[in-house]
């Protein structure tokens, strides 16, 4: 009883030799709908079903925007990315990532995660995608990261080199080869032990920090789902759900394996574990590449409930009371500020942080008000607050790339809402409670008195976040084919440098 | 371990004094996607989802028909309804039911699990919705069950009992009251107070069965969760999913109750308890008064997987191993089967059977392929196998209704198979792999190799399935004003009963 109520802190005046180590799991578009416990039909989730059984899970818990890198950007930096500068104003509510030819990143002037640790003694390593900027001063080992293991765009190929190079894996500094070459994805069978190789890498870091007494931060962020989505040959076909499945149940299967370690090294109880994705299920992709987001409405892509409501897991034996749910709404944004306090610190107070420390919510069951802002670029098209969302803007995509094919929300077609043309609604917004209607199908009424109440608590949280703003410098504006990765470090070594084309930098053109 | 393996049988023949007694929980309305368990994002059914920690869970179970009252004749007879006369053919691919005009009922012929249960010692009981036809020959007490406390019809209303008269409530043979009146439902505050009256009948029979020492088959057929919904005064407002999911806490509650008293009784290993629905949930009364299907296509009334497939949870402690998840192709129907077996009966022999036994499903984990018959009326719409669904026939309903906003599938639309006139696919069927694609959202390809394979698998067991099928006389075709629950027995006592109009027999209008 005792123990649930002691901070890190607490914990660390009772004489106990260090602070917690930490373990982020983060998905790569993996939606709401995919686990068992979230009410996947095929239930092929046991080991993250059983961390959810033995922690606390979060229905309500959002990334902080339906793309991956701003997504983590702003899980590593604990702020929004219209903060961060994870953001585009090349065209009105666009979202934008880093592929290659990105000349942007996450600036020095933002202060990471593991950087804040490090300082605090740990050790730090990401396995998996970075996505934060490939360029040499984006490197993740000069924003915090002792260790790297990965690669730093999609998975996107197999390139041929000449108009665009296949995509570096780097162990720390260098890189060690390329995706579809030394580090194969076969894209027709699906098979690549991509996912074993992330697994292997996170069990070595964590036995030799063991070994060495020193906590660990370790940032696992595998991308085994996000397409062209692959799994090794023993997983290969084993789903129920098909190549999409397969992948699902290879990270499973990983999970379960990193959290048998940490109870096999006696660590259980001092590691502190959190699942989580960076945005919605690629809807586009399905349904053979693509996972569900349940009940709701549309996937990545859009500010629907799909595009940014995640599965959510938290795991600290002793700590976290098992087979707990708590409703507080949850950001990937808390995860940066829960991390500083678990480890006896305290978030930069030079600026404004928008993650939450989520202990007092998983130690002591408090719930705390604060609203969800769902942005597109620099656009804020939604806010969530309580059970009530308003959407100030609505779109899916163009009616021109719909007619193409590309469908955010396939099957599904809430009018006046999935709209195809970006629709305003900054003077009148369409209300929704999520509570009666998690799937955005049912606007309250303008005429009723909840739309009235609900309408004028929202417009104060989101006037005030407005008049506060201070966006960062954009840095998904400007591209350019001569940074992609031609010649990362290291590629002399492996002699796998490749001529880059001639400069020219472009506004980089974000179709929705 | 033993025991897990063990049949009624076998437990007779250790010399167990008596079969098990038989709960089936029946719910009305209620989606695959209404309980914590299955995904619902409010998670407010702590009971039911601990029922499933502690048994098995069903992901796909299927109702015998998209609409209430053969669904039930099904569950009742072990039959599809178009066996035992439980549709209608007035009209091509009409879902039917018994309102209070209907002239039929279940024929004396079907030989009904109550009765076959009393002859093996059982005493019976219904609470609840009847909805097998409510003239004097299709009284519950004469087809098997030896009390009732409950209703022959849907709790429609108010009336003004000169057009239509408010719905009867009986007690064993007679009427104590009606609907609005004696049982008031208040459909402006939604309170009422007959869950809480129907989990005292139920708590009651179970005490007095227990008491005297004698096996009890209790169907709890509550009807909370159909439109108009309702709860008692503690539970309203209790929700975070409005009166809809009031009315679902207060029957989660109440299964928490039975079962705990099961327990206290020390009866809990000698009880069989199933709960389940008997149709998808009526997503055209959502967002205030329908429930949820999860991540399932469109509602009640259809054929698509909203419309019939069900919540299902198996409980019998220390027979039933905890926690498991079954991935059994399951029927409403085999609760009919599976609950003789228990008794230590056969199912008749001199008639189809369409339920399977399934307890080598629930104590040993056996998996037996069947396949899933979706009928409307007299037309086979769909039928299930393995993975692999084909729909014959695509409808939700009409243009003329739609366009009156009556809609089963709300914020849905699946081009091609969501159709509002009444498409074929006889010739070539449309198919989808339920596994990959729970949604229906994605045909497969005629041209596939997967399409070819599955379509002629499919082909044969329908062929087999239509080629011996004797259809019972149709039940839902007449209809008479005068047979309305003018004057049902007891109503003398009472002083409640009503003039009857003229009696002229019509074809019933069935618009979907």
């Amino acid at each position: 009883r005792l123990l649930l109520l002691l901070s890190a802190a607490g914990l660390a005046a009772l004489g106990a030799p260090q602070p917690p180590n930490i373990l982020l799991l983060l998905m790569d578009d993996m939606g709401w709908g995919d686990l068992g416990v979230y009410g996947e039909p095929s239930r092929e989730t046991p080991n993250l079903d059983r961390m959810a059984a033995e922690g606390m899970l979060f229905p309500n818990f959002y990334s902080a925007n339906p793309l991956c890198s701003p997504s983590r950007a702003a899980l590593l930096t604990g702020r929004l990315p219209i903060r961060n500068g994870f953001y585009t104003t090349n065209a009105h509510a666009r979202n934008a990532y880093t592929p290659q030819e990105i000349v942007g990143g996450i600036p020095d002037s933002e202060r990471l995660l593991p950087e804040l640790l490090k300082e605090a003694g740990y050790a730090t390593k990401i396995v998996g995608k970075w996505h934060l900027g490939h360029r040499p001063q984006f490197h993740p080992l000069k924003h915090g990261f002792d260790e790297w293991f990965g690669s730093p765009n999609c998975h996107f190929g197999p390139y041929d080199n000449k108009a665009k190079p296949n995509l570096p894996v780097y162990r720390d500094w260098d890189m060690v080869g390329r995706f579809y070459e030394e580090f194969p994805i076969n894209v027709k069978t699906g098979e690549s032990n991509l996912t074993q190789i992330y697994l292997e890498e996170a069990l070595d870091f964590i036995r030799r920090q063991q070994a060495a007494q020193r906590p660990f931060f370790l940032y696992w962020a595998v991308d085994a789902t996000h397409a062209p989505v692959y799994a090794s040959r023993p997983f290969l076909g084993s789903s129920q759900r098909g190549r999409y499945g397969d992948a699902v149940r290879e990270i499973d299967d990983s999970v379960g394996k990193m959290l048998s370690l940490l109870r096999t090294l006696s660590i259980a109880e001092s590691t502190f574990v959190f699942f989580t994705s960076d945005n919605g299920a690629a809807l586009i992709s399905a349904p053979s590449q693509g996972g569900s987001n349940g009940p709701f409405l549309c996937g990545k892509q859009t500010t629907f409930e799909g595009g940014m409501r995640e599965p959510a897991i938290a795991w600290w034996p002793k700590h976290i009371p098992a087979g707990q749910v708590s409703h507080q709404l949850g950001s990937i944004m808390d995860l940066f500020t829960t991390s500083l306090v678990l480890a006896g610190l305290k978030p930069p107070s030079d600026r404004v942080i928008d993650g939450l420390d989520l202990l007092p919510t998983m130690l002591q069951g408090q719930l705390t008000d604060r609203p969800i802002f769902y942005y597109r670029g620099n656009t804020l098209m939604a806010v969530t607050l309580g059970q009530h969302k308003a959407h100030f803007w609505t779109w899916t995509n163009s009616w021109e790339e719909f007619r193409q094919g590309i469908d955010f929300c396939p099957g599904q077609n809430v009018s006046g809402v999935t709209t195809h043309t970006q629709e305003e609604h900054t003077k009148l917004p369409l209300l929704f409670h999520l509570g009666r209607d998690p799937g955005e199908k049912f606007p309250l009424s303008f005429a009723s008195t909840e739309y009235q109440g609900t309408l004028s608590r929202i417009t104060l949280v989101v006037q005030q976040h407005q008049d506060t703003l201070v966006p960062g410098q954009p840095q998904l504006n400007v591209c350019n084919q001569a940074v992609m990765n031609w010649a990362p470090p290291g590629c002399e070594k492996l002699g796998k440098c490749l001529p880059p084309p001639e400069s020219v930098l472009e506004k980089c053109y974000w179709p929705h």
